[in-house]
């Protein structure tokens, strides 16, 4: 059996083995949710600490839930920006929180690599789980798209999957290349402005279009990524509306993908930039579900480096 | 028996004996505190969402500590109210919210209907209790009025309560008149700037007032509601001290009421503006006992929504 | 025995017994906690609300989790510093947040005085515990200072103790002078310039320096005082360098106090500032035990004043 994660910070070079047993545990807390169990004490006396130099509300909220649906005591930390601008502020925070000793960090932070940094600098046996780091990663969100998939496509060996939009600044897409590689996905396509395009020496084992017709063609599941609008004057495109017509998931457009694909997006949704409402609400839509696992997938992940 | 409610969004249209099942429910758990049970677990595993798009700690925390003494948990999802612009969104995160399996959703919002416009969009079995939603409703508000009422005055049959202020913007007026309306209270009076005043098509049954001294001869509880300062300008008084003259309670005032008249307020009060400091403090006043049925009537709520 | 301490706004004129009975109870907890014990629940159904007027989250945090570990609920009350300009806002605060039933209220604010003004006006049975008033006093701090040194030093008769900075600002200087006195150790002395300098007609007993390298020679602990950079105008020191050169913990001035002197700091730490990084990292450094004894030194005082 692969080892217990102590940290999670990244799905890469996580072995196949350690993915599907969080994914199993996430599925095992989904079907004892269906069956009414909301709460369990397994985390009872631990305390998890939301660590978020971003705001992200839904995020924060769903690792609160888990944590409590699993007996934990958690505690936000609310952090200024000011205080993150030097490394040694944040190892002395980081320190003043193991001290008080939490048993886990959940953290955010602008800049790439601050999990990483967390861990090495770590002094006593806290937890590290990164919530998002800059274009880096964002694990949980990784594997609760990848369980999302799994439910409805458990056949990854002839799986095709497509991400479209700013695959360039996207931690989100970066997660989901390392689990669905991981997991044998039979073929990942990306789309999008090549201004937004993945940089080449990054997983070249993807293929790349500029053309989204092309590259939904027969896709099994589609992940449109948030377009950040201060980034629509790099990429050449007059305005949204235009963006739209170009890297915009619509009914015609999902009508090429394979019969049944399923449309995913990391949500908070921008309805008429990326993704119409009739697809954004429509039948095919694994939005919601998305937001649902992400809660099992925090719990399994918090179960997995807090068990004694 | 009535139906239980699923929701609670505003006191109109309830029947009578919802609203008594309400109080007397409050009413046994305000006893249970008095005799030492503080906390009971009939919520235990259940999740309860704080959506406060107004600011308010005080009805905040009043919720808060409604739900835990109840053995709920509860998170606060601080929304921006850049995000509160348009509809879309507004369902996008509700639907969101409904994904991550809660319970029910205590909402505030400056705009009047949201609540029920939450209701309407619900897909899951969430449950909504509205705090407060613009002009419109703030029935926990309403009915812990009316408990503090009933506790000293419970014939309501010859009763004759008046608000006074501004009538017109406030929805703790119209919860008040709501549900004063449903247990049959012999007269409710109302006070106010005729800028201020409720329109003639609402609450027709209700005598208005422009003279405070006339309005409270003979009252048996009298509720100032709370002056927004930004609205000074539209009634044609010079300052606040013109205000109190007109429309602040005194003693002077006091004594034109009846003997013993309860004294309310929904707090914050504007010391000397609305209200005296002798009348606020005085032996008359049941501010912090409205404060205190506050969360009663909340555990109240929530356990009516909420019981399985 | 000492009476049991209802209220915690001072460590002035607290009896040795007392402090010493705080002490006691925080290292007991502090075992129990190395031996596992993370969690009680001496403290279910009780309520504890952390009322900040003064940003702080590292002490709310600590307090939050002390009165978690105790099995008590938290509520965190915001409050922004418009509402604290008239000591009647703050008592209608006060009286609104009692009659919601609380048991416990920490209290931070920038004035003086401001939580013996709530144990006076407060009703009901709530115990208020001062986290930091003003320049006036932090008791909790002042404990948990003296806790850690306590733990190496126990002789407090042959102690001799440094504060050094802007001790006439400092709450925490003051609540150490109270603790150190009370517990008779041997010699205070305070550092710092002159204009920074505690009043002459303050704790006399105490002998102040205006020089730090002869206020530190063989003393057996060093307490640096963190400076605010505000007040580096008012002290004739040309930069932070400068504030460095005289007043700042280095090596070669550790060397001048006796072998194995304790090093402490409330924290933050400015680096560079009023300490340098390989003190504050070094092996004599206690700032981080600081840190953990904070949380149970907590944990004894809610313990003391919420025990039935």
């Amino acid at each position: 059996m692969s080892p217990r994660l102590r940290h999670l910070t990244s799905l890469e070079n996580l072995p196949r083995e350690t993915i599907e047993r969080l994914l199993d545990r996430a599925e095992a807390l989904r079907d004892a949710c269906a069956h009414g169990t909301r709460k369990l004490d397994v985390l009872a006396g631990r305390t998890v600490l939301n660590l978020f130099f971003e705001p992200s509300t839904r995020t924060r909220t769903s690792f609160e839930l888990a944590a409590r649906r699993l007996g934990a005591d958690v505690v936000n930390f609310d952090i200024g920006l000011s205080s993150t601008s030097k490394g040694e502020e944040l190892f002395d925070t980081l320190h003043t929180l193991e001290a008080m000793h939490l048993d886990a960090i959940v953290v955010r932070h602008k800049q790439s690599g601050t999990p990483d940094m967390l861990v090495r600098h770590a002094m006593s046996g806290v937890s590290v789980i990164n919530a998002g780091d800059g274009n880096h990663a964002h694990p949980t969100q990784g594997l609760l798209d990848t369980l999302t998939i799994r439910q409805h496509r458990p056949d990854f060996g002839n799986l095709t999957v497509l991400i479209c939009g700013d695959i360039k600044h996207s931690r989100v897409a970066r997660s989901d290349i390392n689990a669905f590689t991981a997991l044998g996905v039979k073929e990942i396509r990306l789309c999008g402005p090549t201004e937004l395009m993945l940089p080449a020496d990054e997983a070249p084992q993807v293929r790349r279009y500029g053309n989204f017709d092309e590259a939904i063609e027969g896709v099994d599941a589609v992940i449109m990524l948030r377009l950040q609008k201060e980034r629509m004057a790099s990429i050449e495109l007059p305005d949204e509306a235009a963006y739209f017509a170009h890297y915009g998931l619509d009914r015609r457009r999902l009508g090429l993908a394979a019969p049944g694909c399923l449309v995913m997006h990391p949500g908070p949704i921008n309805r008429g930039i990326e993704i119409a409402s009739e697809v954004a609400d429509g039948a095919q839509s694994r939005i919601l579900e998305q937001v649902g696992n992400g809660v099992f997938v925090r719990m399994a992940v918090l179960d997995e480096v807090l068990a004694r």
